[in-house]
């Protein structure tokens, strides 16, 4: 720790406050440090100044977006190429995939250059993408070649694809994921090896009864004769797929038998496979918080460092000075108002002493990641054009009936009536007709609204309804339009338009759910965790895709190898994905029903409350603010303690609700209240060398518990 | 805190040593008080002589069998009732069902008498068993007066039966599954109605994107017309009972409409289902750890009473002399062995100073919990009879292969011979005559195993996979036996005889999972859960068939009712049961991967250690013990320090293999280590009032977070 030897060395001196600004250079690299802790970037970054420029460079949103787009190509070449959707020639699509891969190359030198060496190549990363890259040229020469020479080969190659999505390192959960699987899979490996054996011994009993009864299955072939046959068939019925077939002649036989399927069923489908569930989930459950717990650890790293670069001695301890820690806040966060940039400053410099001590200093990072709203409630446009008409009595009053409750539950009975319309027949024409003035009492809804809120607060960033409503109903007046004019022009009903009206239709029938509040803690988990869960079916459908490329590059389709096919799918998707897919919602669902206010929100919190400039939920939520003062983004004096109140004058804040956080920031505030904030943690190397063991110790894995 | 109350007010007297033993009742009623906290049972007891001279005869285990075997009978009657497996008169049945009215109605009215009042009638299960008991008797009478005059009704009371089973004070895991289920009906409801509401979303869909296109199903009935068969159909897909039938004709008419039914499975199937699991699991554990904490409270509160009842003061403090302590032990446990209760008696009085003080005596309950094995090391009786024969050195030769691990090898690979045997085909008499050959084999290994071993040793009750093979063995020999004895009689085999042969025979391989190490853990896990596992088997029977009976009573069969029926029978069985059982074996392996030693077992093992008395478990698996001592039951004099070790010669103690703690006991210990050794906890009518509010305040439910 060596600010803390340094702080010892020189306690007696007693300097003045040194207020000799940091350089242009010192303070991006401290940013540096800042940002990457707050997005939870887990790599070291080289200090020099012209790294830190290229660092700043890297991690700019747009590089972020064009790599994305890349891998999007990469991913729906698969559609283009042969066995393609919509064909096109090798040329078009070989070009498009070694641009993709120039661009893939291109974004790992520029993270070489901006990484120290060693951690560059010990990131096996970094390797997989160069060996991907390099497999992928070289095939795509050899079938080139081959092709030219009117020879058909195989595109292997393709299968190497989802490597680019998941080894950038944007794509942490699927890593996660992948890494669960790896560090599961000795574990699984036992208890597989014990099911196989159970399933082997249920097939040796299902020989020795039925084999030589000389049954028949219902297609007339032998029934349990060949061992080989039974284990399939009994490793097909753990997933119910072939149940009761499988059954019936044994049963038909002897209705005693079905105690034999009882128990087998029992034992494989309900507790091995609970068995499967709870050794994924407690290994998902222990590396998660190991992998928390270092990400946490780094944060700390990195924030000490920035606290390093910037402190100056006050007294008989190490400051930031209030200028360098706004020049700082700018630089991190350059979107920041100036309101929201003051009340964290007011969070930090709690005495308004001029300075920010190293505890505040730490919480940095976590105060830029919490989303203040900030309220700035503007007087509504039409108000400002004809404020007589705005505020005659009719229009108060239209207002004061949209505000009210009763608007709701009026709009919900009419969402339940259009449900009805939608189940009866549409060929009687009065229904069909109905459909319009659907339409049309959805369209006042949303004009009323835009009438009585103010727009730019309706269409909110965060108001996901708001968005869903107008999007739902715009696209299905335009879609409904469109076939009209198609249906009258050419006497026809183009198909695929009607399929998307209907399923326009029937979307708009979610809104309901969000006027039961009972139902909006589960809708809100459901949404938080939908990346990852659209990251889970991503993956399962990369498995798919590749076990099915296989299947066909190596010209299996024998009986035998279908069978192999089926087993491995299993495996694979149902034993270690799906377990882990479930143990992540079981996870997330656990986290949502314990959530607390952190330490860090609740600073905020106490702080707007204040300042006054406090706003309830219920106030937002019931969209009753009715004092319409004018913004001013005033910039702040910020010294005086008195004037705050006048300062932020028509600015409201609120803490952005608890359900938009993600499991992952969840996760980390649990673990971050354990750590002490005089504590330091490991150092760096020791950081990024933890294997999970040695990070916690105190859950015994399967072998020592043994 | 009365005792503490009156320690405090006379403290300055400074009294004698005080040695007037406790009357006879109140020994008794102390031992009641351990008793009760070392069983866990949870109902407080009438504290009369009278009361607690019935309630010892109410807890003894005759009492117990009894009722057990009434619960079965009454049970089992419903294979000789009509509809019956082996037909009875319904006079036989019904006096049958009356002696088990009869027996239940008895032990409430002694349950009754040793229960306060307001106790007993607070009790919603001695309710159910009174209503019960009066129902059945009304069916009874109304059934036979109508059978009587030749009117055949409904024996709708058979319904009822579990309810006997379920409300017994012992049967404490079933009643916690029920309360389970209950206290997670509401959180399950919202989102069961979630789950319904995108069922029907996605029904309207399947309406109008398949209903107007003329498809038809496989069976040719025209395909998802009807909004009420498709909102079955997609239930039924939930399960994938009818996947894929379902949607091939969708998916043959256009290929893309795969995407509705993987959209709908993965929502319906993947999500819905884990969040189901969640909000059971989240529900069962919280639940749990109130029951266990409860219990917990429980114990503490009853073994302060009991140690109130037998206090004298000493000096400053409260103590219990150490004869009164060995005559409460002697009750409380009479079958405990002499140096066994002066093992405990060591550890409780650590200085041996005559007496026990609280804090040790507390601990009473859970050092007669714990199981220590008393070695007592024997001679082999054959060494008594023939020392020359058993001595010489062919015979240690014998012993000394016996115990070596090559010969444990040498067997596991018999078996695995034998299991390619049986796989074999069976009608080549080379093979048929090798079965004989693999017996013999198997019985010579067990002779061997006698002659090396001690025998009593050898079938230690905690053995199990000696008795298990051993009993294997001697069943399939007396089996094959019977079979050759048939065949060559009559000429015929016995197909129920040979069934069994062919089931010992193949049971017989499960021994090779016992010399896998690393299959240990899962395998004693899986056993210990066993008896629950059971009782959640008979759960799902007990619903099927009050399903089922209800559905034949109210004589539906219709095509709706079994629709309605089968949606019924799967919210039941699968959603909450299979979700219950799940939770449970997630967290019996949760708690098997975390075992840990208790405080009191490792008190136990350090005085264990202390007195040069102990045994490795290790040895014991290997069964290496060569110091044949034979063993005196000398009945201690106990007050000297010195002579210790030889008061204890030839007998060693161990702590019985953690493996086989309950995961009752392994959750109860993880919860006892939080409460202070001196906290006497809430009062009685506290703990008895507790809601689970009250106990677990941290982990809000639900509506909390919404």
């Amino acid at each position: 720790m060596p600010g803390a030897g340094r702080a010892a060395g020189v306690r007696r001196l007693r300097p003045q406050p040194s207020e000799e600004p940091p350089t242009q250079e010192n303070l991006l690299l401290a940013a540096a440090y800042v940002s990457d802790a707050q997005y939870n970037r887990n790599v070291p970054f080289e200090t020099s100044p012209r790294a830190i420029r290229l660092y700043y460079f890297y991690n700019h949103w747009t590089m972020q977006v064009a790599i994305y787009f890349f891998i999007c190509v990469d991913l729906s070449l698969a559609l283009f190429e042969e066995p393609a959707l919509f064909p096109l020639p090798f040329l078009a699509t070989s070009l498009a995939e070694v641009l993709c891969l120039t661009a893939f190359f291109g974004r790992l030198v520029h993270f070489a250059k901006v990484t120290p060496q060693m951690v560059f190549w010990k990131d096996t990363k970094n390797i997989c993408i160069m060996v991907t890259i390099v497999l992928t040229l070289i095939d795509l020469i050899i079938y080139g070649s081959l092709e030219a020479v009117n020879v058909h080969s195989v595109r292997w190659s393709r299968v190497l694809r989802p490597v680019f999505l998941i080894n950038f390192p944007e794509s942490r959960q699927i890593r996660r994921t992948f890494r669960s699987i790896r560090n599961t899979l000795p574990d699984i490996l036992y208890v597989f090896l014990l099911f196989m054996f159970s399933v082997l011994i249920f097939s040796l009993m299902a020989l020795k009864l039925f084999g030589d009864r000389g049954l028949k299955t219902v297609e007339g072939l032998p029934y349990f004769t060949n061992i080989l046959d039974i284990v399939f068939e009994l490793y097909v019925l753990v997933t119910t797929a072939n149940s009761p077939d499988v059954m019936m002649p044994a049963y038909n036989f002897n209705w005693w038998y079905c105690l034999y399927f009882i128990t087998y069923t029992i034992i494989n489908t309900y507790i091995f496979m609970s068995v499967f569930l709870a050794v994924v989930y407690n290994n998902y459950r222990k590396h998660l918080k190991n992998e928390i717990r270092k990400l946490a650890y780094l944060k700390r790293h990195k924030m000490i460092e920035a606290f390093n670069i910037l402190k100056v001695k006050v007294g008989t301890e190490f400051v930031v000075m209030e200028a360098q820690w706004r020049r700082l806040a700018k630089v991190v966060a350059p979107h920041i108002s100036g309101p929201h940039l003051e009340l964290l400053l007011r969070i930090s410099d709690e005495g308004q002493k001029g300075h920010v001590d190293k505890v505040n200093f730490l919480r940095l990072a976590d105060l830029l990641n919490i989303q203040v709203v900030t309220i700035n409630i503007r007087r509504h446009p039409l108000e400002d054009w004809m404020p007589r008409v705005y505020r005659s009595s009719a229009s108060l009053l239209v207002q004061r009936m949209v505000q009210h409750r009763i608007f709701v539950w009026v709009y919900d009975v009419i969402i339940l009536i259009n449900a009805i319309f939608i189940a009866l027949d549409e060929r009687n024409p009065f229904i069909s007709y109905a459909e319009w003035l659907f339409l049309s009492l959805y369209i006042i809804e949303i004009l009323l609204k835009l009438y009585t809120y103010e727009p730019r607060a309706y269409f909110d960033r965060r108001q996901f309804w708001n968005w869903f409503d107008t999007l739902i109903i715009i696209a299905a007046l335009v879609a409904t339009v469109a076939n009209t004019t198609i249906q009258s022009a050419r006497k026809y009903n183009s198909q695929q338009i009607l399929d998307i009206v209907l399923i326009l239709r029937i979307l708009r029938l979610l809104r309901i759910i969000v006027s039961i509040q009972r139902f909006r803690v589960i809708v809100t988990t459901l949404i938080n965790i939908g990346p990852t869960i659209l990251t889970f079916g991503g993956l399962v459908l990369v498995d798919v895709l590749s076990l099915l490329l296989l299947a066909g590059g190596f010209a299996l389709v024998t009986h035998q190898a279908a069978k192999l096919y089926f087993i491995g799918f299993h495996i694979v998707v149902v034993i270690l994905i799906v377990n882990i897919f479930i143990a992540f919602i079981l996870e997330a669902f656990f986290v949502a029903y314990s959530l607390e206010k952190s330490e860090v929100e609740t600073a905020i919190e106490k702080k707007i409350q204040e300042l006054g400039v406090g706003i309830q939920e219920e106030e937002m939520q019931d969209r009753k603010l009715v004092d319409n003062v004018d913004a001013k983004d005033s910039g702040f004096s910020g010294d005086d303690g008195d004037n705050k109140r006048k300062d932020l004058k028509g600015l409201y804040f609120r803490i952005a609700s608890k359900k938009y956080r993600t499991v992952d920031a969840l996760l980390q505030q649990m673990f971050e209240s354990e750590i002490a904030p005089e504590e330091e943690g490991p150092s760096l190397d020791e950081i990024l060398n933890f294997s999970p063991g040695d990070l916690y110790p105190k859950n015994p894995n399967f072998e020592n518990s043994a």
